[in-house]
Formats: structure tokens, sequence, C-alpha cells
């Protein structure tokens, strides 16, 4: 076990006394916007990354596993949806997977940190892409919330592409009773909306809330999984709907989707793993059932790092 | 993000320059046997782990997400099993595991290092649960691969708990052609075999040459995954047999075959769970068709660090 | 820059945000006594090593620089010390050091931590190299200050050999001015103390106390440093009396008596040595000018981790 | 011993499984020149920072002690140096510390890495203090050892201010008997060399040798100590001619000379300082004489890693 020693180190603590290290190779740019510490640098393992506030935000590893897992379900499970709202997303790429589909005719994204969005337009066309240059895409910098109750549009698909709830961050109360309802309140007739939601594995309880907060707002709530190696564990998501339901779609019909509705190509999603995705593994599925709190304005839930 | 510092530290080198570090709250015991170095603790994160040579080899945290997908998918997949083997398994718990099964009659676990074992029995009750206590299980004190060269008994079904292949280490061949040609040669008319296979996420390499050297003796084999917190990723495996294939088993009969053949409860495996094992997302799938070596002798494969 | 990568650590914080960390190589015994939490094993740079609590307190690489460095010089600074007090000290070398001075003909070690010297006894040979087994030696078990306020008894030298001052810690209140006149009580005319003080450098403000503390009690305070690489830097201690200086002893002293009151050798303290210790350098000087607090048992100093 | 946890960290390995980390608060500038990877920063424990390949190089909790220490005994051990040469020097203290000499009629400083003196303009404003724009500093960016074996000018004091000796690094032969012969040649009668020598204590061997070597072409050689925390331990240096004798100094006339001889102040050096580096501890002594070799340019000295 002999190997290079690394000396500049980005350390994301999991749980109270675990982390997970990683040299950093090389470091494009690193500093603080308004909102939030950035660096973006090469990390031993998952190469080129983006990390704000000691959080590894995504990777040129396995971006798309996570990009493509919260994207493509609700759009596909949607009849064609139009409008799309995407409140986060700043390194441009959950923007990237929803102009694929040919349903979208425009695509706003509400981000609250305009630096970090110039610093992505910049270091990070890996993941954009050109998203940022589409004549379908309006970029809005605000807090999401406040978008939410103000604006008088409505959505076919909301993703809702946030950091996780942090004391004092960014999205403390993006995850609450309340901004779900706003959320609800912008969806069209026939809408499903989707979001990440922390880990099942290392903060289910964080998981598990989230859950229960939506599924007392929405008819139909379906948890969701994948990995992510980036983020050190199972991923979990979010979607819901008071009409359709995206765990019904069957192996043969995501493909099918996938190849009257997309144009070019996925590299994570497709017929089987979606299966993969919304069959939860027995923990898991107990898990869920022994959490029974939602979250609210005054009672908010926190990942604990 | 405050928290208490961690002072005692195990860390697990990932890749080149990656690694997971974990607090160690207590040290149950420490010091190394022939063969290698272990220390019996509570990792921050996982809980009580034994932690072989700087790798974790079970915790409490998940022992049961790994024994479990070891042992039952192949179990069941086989008709009747009444004698297993099993290589390594050093903690019993994967011994816990093949006793539940009402149909086995004798398990042969064979066991390089009798130290360890001793200290398994002393430390590790929670893994073992009386196991090592059982008549029906016979333990042999040898290397695993030795054993098979020189016994004539034969086996319904074989299970390779092994550590990792690495560069002079004890498992170092026991993942080759010629090896799975010695497990192929111990195994009854309808036997299945299954073995750990490293990780298809982090080693991706290691895995697909693990699968196909075992294609290339057995005429079905099934490559299969779980999510390990302990392994820091995605876990593989790879199942066997010339008759038998366990990824046909459909979520019901999965279900009905524990109702009907286990004695006592599960904890990790179902028929839902079997599914998503056998469910391989699309990168993995991709991953596994783009490697065509298989290890040999006198080519082997290691894990990198 | 290719090196072996450590799995077990010990991490030794500093200061917020910095730690010194070792590969522990061999761990000889680790567990907890009713006062502390104990690692005795081969740390990286440094060889076999006792922690306690996070701390290195003294390693084979130098222990002598530091236990010859709080001994000698206040032993010689005495006319010929007969009755010496050691309050800690639970390795035995401080003891050790002690008994090589031929006035020496009792030495009372009073230590909190039965166990820990248990410990040092059986795994620590090296440093108490059979002081324990001396006839001269009396070893009580007792909280050191309780100890001092129900003793009669008096001394000539009184060697306070403590962890640092950490709230809660066992030496939280045996660094105030309370501590001090108790230990002012129980010596005899002609009398000299020392304590070890903690880093000039890295907690200047506890070292500046101690020595501001004591020499609110004393008429003569002389505060010397050595560096003790185990403990990560430059290491300060505070010499006191009433009628001797151990700063006035010149080089050739130093040796000379050296030569006459000391059987064996040593092997870091010599009359340069000497000269190199009492001798602070501008920046230490101005710091210790710098503070002016004294340290009260209701208004105590701690180090900051 | 509760803490902000670090996120972004500079692991700085001083031996095999040994290594200081501390966390960057803040980051500057980050990147590689065409010799060498360098990061400014704001770093726990020691604050703002150049750091180069993984090494401290100096920071503003103690640059004076580095600095001031490398400069001024030679500088005042010289009768009245007028023609300075600096060899290497990046940050710009070293010349400025020269500057503050009211002798000094031209500072000459030679160093390899033009990039990196324009980041120390930029960011290191603390450390130069505007020596840079001094009329007497003429800066070269030249190979040292080159600029040497072509210049025909002739120096009082020549100043190595270089990075440890590493294998396959800028100044890996810049510690040779070859190169100390160079040094000689371009110094006028009556002149005086110092240079950097890497820890007595981190790196016993490489500081015996280089001593060694400059012994075995001048004189007057004088291994002097000081701390530096920043590089974790005591730093050693060798000051050397064959007429002067900085050792010989007293704490009375160093004074003496500060007063008449400086411009401006200092923090660090003075009379009693310069005793307290001039005089080294037993066990330095000691490792002084066990070593005998000398470097050469085909048996360099390097520092491990």
């Amino acid at each position: 076990m002999t190997q290079k020693l690394p000396w500049r180190i980005v350390a994301e603590w999991i749980t109270e006394g675990e982390a997970c290290i990683r040299s950093v190779e090389k470091i494009y740019a690193a500093g603080a916007t308004r909102f939030q510490e950035y660096l973006i640098g090469e990390l031993a393992g998952i190469g080129k990354s983006l990390v704000l506030d000691g959080k590894v935000q995504s990777s040129l590893f396995d971006e798309h596993w996570y990009h493509e897992a919260l994207v493509h379900p609700v759009m596909l499970a949607h009849t064609c949806p139009k409008e799309v709202l995407i409140i986060g997303g700043g390194e441009g790429a959950t923007a990237r997977e929803v102009l694929k589909h040919k349903c979208v005719e425009r695509v706003t994204m509400v981000d609250i940190d305009a630096e970090l969005i110039e610093l992505a337009k910049k270091y990070l066309p890996e993941w954009h892409q050109g998203a940022f240059d589409s004549e379908k895409l309006e970029l809005v910098f605000a807090d999401g919330r406040k978008f939410l109750s103000e604006t008088d549009r409505k959505f076919d698909v909301v993703i809702l592409d946030l950091v996780d709830p942090m004391e004092g961050g960014p999205a403390a109360l993006l995850y609450t009773l309340e901004f779900y309802k706003l959320v609800a309140n912008v969806l069209k007739s026939g809408g499903v909306i989707v979001t990440q939601a922390s880990s099942p594995i290392l903060t289910p309880r964080v998981y598990a809330t989230i859950r229960n907060t939506i599924a007392s707002v929405f008819k139909i709530t379906r948890p969701y999984i994948t990995y992510v190696r980036s983020y050190n564990g199972i991923w979990g998501f979010v979607a819901a709907s008071d009409t359709v339901d995206p765990a019904r779609l069957s192996s043969e019909e995501v493909d099918e989707l996938i190849k009257n509705r997309i144009n070019g190509s996925l590299r994570f999603y497709d017929g089987a793993t979606h299966q993969w995705m919304f069959t939860l593994p027995k923990p898991i599925r107990n898990m869920l059932e022994s959490y029974k709190d939602i979250a609210t304005d005054s009672n908010p839930v926190y990942v604990p790092v």
C-alpha cells in the first residue's frame, strides 16, 4: 500500500467522526461567493469536481448518475412537459438534461448565487455543455422560495436541485411543508415534482422526513434511490404528483420513451436503471416506515453536519 | 460544522489519494495474527467493526447487507443445499446465515487464520451468534486452495467469503482461473457458487475480471451488487453454476422460498431486495462489457491498494 | 513523495484546525482507565509512545529531552535534595531521573491513576527502568491536591509532572494560585519547585499565566524552555523558589554538579543545554511581558483543546 | 475537544507516516509555476502562508523567526557587508532583512522562479514590504548554480535561502561540495556565507551532511538552530567563513551591532536570541558528531520525503 502522498486535501465530513478525504491534484478556482465557499479542482478518485462549503456537489466521475436520476424519471412520467422549473442547479447540468427532452419549450432556472453560475459557465463546461446558451433557458437570480411565492406562472415539472438542508445554509427552509405547498401552487394539472433528498443511509431521518413532508402535500409520492460515489453512498430522491406515478413505468416503457422523447444519448438512465432506482432494499423500506415526522418552517429538518 | 475531534483514526485508502477516515471510539482488541493485522473497535458511523490490514471487513451497521447478499441468493437458487463449503468467512456471520437454511446438514468452513477465528469467537458474538457452536459446523484451519485440491468431498454450494485479491495478500490466488476450476471440481451436480468480488465502482477492472474468469469455467454466471457503507460504496458479487440461474427467481418466488426454507428472520434480503441486487444500472452493465481479460495464476488481478 | 500509507492513526489536535497525525505501527495496549483513555503503541516518527486522551505524553524518541529538562535544573540548583515529591509522573521516568541524584533519600510519587501506573510498569520498562522497584520510592495513589492539603510532611524539591490544564481534566485545578500555595506549604526552607507549563508557542496565554501565578507565590521564578518533538514544538517549564535561582548556574557549574551529584549518565542535560534552556528568544520574552493575568480556582486557565 | 471541522487541508508530511495537517481557511492563489506547485492561503495556527510542493515555506506567524535567524548573524559577523548575494528567497523577506543593514550597497537576488516572485509581489506584501522596489535590489531570474559558475562578481555575504534538497527538486544540487566551492569562489576576502540546512531533529543526516560538506570548504563552520513552528520543529542553519566566526559575538556585542548597523527594528533577533541559537543542546551536538559523510554531485544528500 504505497502511494503518492496527498498534500492538498478536501475532507468531507459525513457524520460525527467520519470523513472522506480526497487529494486535490489541481485547483482551478477557490474562494467565496456571497453565499458559499467554493473550490473547483481535480479530486483523487472522482476527477474534476465542484465543492461548496466542504460538500462535493458533483464530479465528472458521476455527475450523470446524479443528474440523470434527478431529471428523467419525472420528465418521462409526465405526458409531455413544456414548461419546466429548476430551483438550484448551479452547475447547469440539470438544465442540460431537461433540454434533451423534445417536449420542452421553456426551462426556468432559479438560483440564488449569480457568482457561482459565472464560475460554472467558466470552469464547468463539461457540466453545462452549452445549456446556459440555450434560447429555451431563462436564468433567474433569486431566492427560490421568494420566486415561488411571487410568480404567477405555472409549470409542468418542478425540479429541486438544492444543497442539503443545513442550519443557516441557503436551503434551510427549502424542504418544509410550507415550501412544498408553494411548489404545489405553481404546478399545472398533470404536473410532477422531484427533489434531491439527502442520503437514506447517512441521514435517514432527513430523507424520511422529506418523503413524509412531500406526502402530506401530494397524492402520489415515490421515494427512489441511486448511488453517487461523489456523495459517499446511496443517494435519495422523492418524486411526487397528484396524478402521475413515475414508479409505474415499466422497463420497456422507459426505454421506449427515451427513444421517442429524448434528443441525444443518456449515459446512466434506461429502463433497467429505472427499475433499480425505484426498487428499495428492505432496510430502506423499513427505515422509511419507522419515521413519522414532517418538516415545517417552525420545526425544519437539517443534516447533522 | 462543529464536532468532537477524532484522535484515534482508521483510514481506509480507497484509491490513490482517496480515503475514508473514521474515529475509533473504543478499541476492543488490536494486534497481528500470523497472517494479518487486526483491529476490533467501535468506529464512527458504522459502530463495532473488524478491520484487517487497513480494510473494514464488516461492521454492525451493515454486516447483514453483506452477509445476507452473499449467502441467500445462491442458497435459495439451489433446490435444497445439504452440504455447504465456506472458504474464508472468519467472523462466523456467513456460517450463521447458511445455518438458517433448513436443508443444510453440514457446513464446512475453511479459514487460514485460526487466531482470527479465536478473536471472532471472543469479540464478535453479534456476528457469529453461536454459529461456531453449531453441531453442523465443521471448522478447518487450512489454506482454501490447498483444501480444494486435496479434498475428495463434494458440495452443493460453495461460498467464497474472502479478502480482496491483493499482491502478497492471503487471497492473492483465490480469484484465478485455476482456482475456480478447483471450485468447480468439488461441486455436486446442480451446485452453485458465489464469491464476493470487490467493488464495480472503485475497482471495476477487478470486478469485471472476476466475472469474466468465472464465466470461462461455468455455464451460467450472474454478477450482482449491493451497497455496503462499511466498504465505502457499491459492492459486487458473482454467482455461477452449470445448471441453476439465481437471477431468474422472481420477487414472489424469493419471498416464498424464504418463508419455506429459512429458520428465523432476515433483515436485508427479500424478494424486492433480490430484484434490486440483480438489476444492474447501465454504467455497470457497460463497464462489464468493456473488460475482456481473465485472471490466471500467471496473470492474476489485484486491487490497486 | 511516495510512502506506505498509514491506516491506524493518532491525531493530536494542536490548535483549532491544526493537528499532527502519526501512523500507529503497532498497538501494545489501548483502553480506558477510570480517569483517561490510553493508547500505548509504536508511532511513526517518535517510536514507542504513551498517548492519553489524544495527547502524546512521551515517546522513546525524546522522553529524555522532557524528563531531564524537568528534573535536573531544580535538583542541581538545590544544595542537596533529600526528600522529593513528584505529583503525576505516571510513566516512572521522572522518578527514574530523580533517583539518579546521590542526595536523594526518599521520593514520594503521588499519582491519581493506579491503573495507568500498572500499565506503565508492564508496558513502559524503557521509561521507568526499574524505578518503581526502588526502595527509595514511595508510591501514593491519590489526588495530588488532596495529598498536599492533608500531608504534614515537607520536601526539598517538588516536581509537578502533570497533564495540561484542560476543562474537566484531572489537572484542571493543579495550576492555580490556591494550588501553588499548597505546594509552597509543603516546601522546606531552601526548597525549589518546578512544573511543566505547556507550550509558550502553541498556548502562550497558558504558559504566561502559569508563570505569573507562580511568581505571585514565590520570590524567584524562572521560566525556561526546551523542544519536544513529541509535543509538536517548544515546551515550557517554570522553576521557582524563595531562595534558590536555577538560572544562575553557569555552564561549568552544571557540568561539575552533574559529575559530583549524579549516578549514571545523562543524554540531554549538561551545562550548555542548561544555558540553552534558560535563554529565552526575544519573541518569548516579549510574549511573557504581555500577559498579566494569574489563574485562580475561580478563574483558572485552560489549554484550548 | 470540540472544534470547527476543517474541509480544505494542507498536509505536510514530515517523515514516513507523520504529517502536520492544517485547515486552509482561505485561498488567495493556487496553481503551478514552471518549477513548483504553490498555494497561498490562510492556514490554521500559522496564518497567511506560502506552501510550495506541499511544504510550508513561511507564514506570517513566524517568518521573522526564520528570516532574521538566517540573515542577521552573518551580516553582523562581517565587518561591513556592502555586496550581498541571495540565492533563492522568493518571498522577498530575506532581501527585506538584508536591506535593513546600513552597510549594504547592493543586494543581488538570484531566483529560478520568476512566476513565483510575481506571486510574492502581488500576494505577499507582508513579507517583502517593498523590498522588491528598492533601488539597491537587483533581481536575477536564473538557476543559482549557473549564476555562480558564470558571474565574475564577488560578494561580502552569500545567503542561501533555498528549498530543501529533494530528489528531482530545484535545489537538489545546491547542497553539494561542488556547489559550495562555487560559493567560496564568489566570496570576497573577509566574506561569510550562510545556508538554511533542514531540521537537525527531523532530518539529522541531512543537516549533519550539509555541515560536514561546508566544513570541508571553509575554515570556520558554525551550525546553529532556531525553532520554526511553521516547519514543525527545530530548524538548522550553517554559517561559514575563512576568517569570521559568528559564534564568537557576545550577547552585548550583538545588541550593540544591531543598534549601530541596522535601520528599523527586529522582532526576533537580539543578543540573547543569538546566544540561544548558537548554543546547541547535547543531543544535537552528539548527533553532529555521529555523521561523517559529505555530499557531492555524484553522492548528494536528500530529505526523505
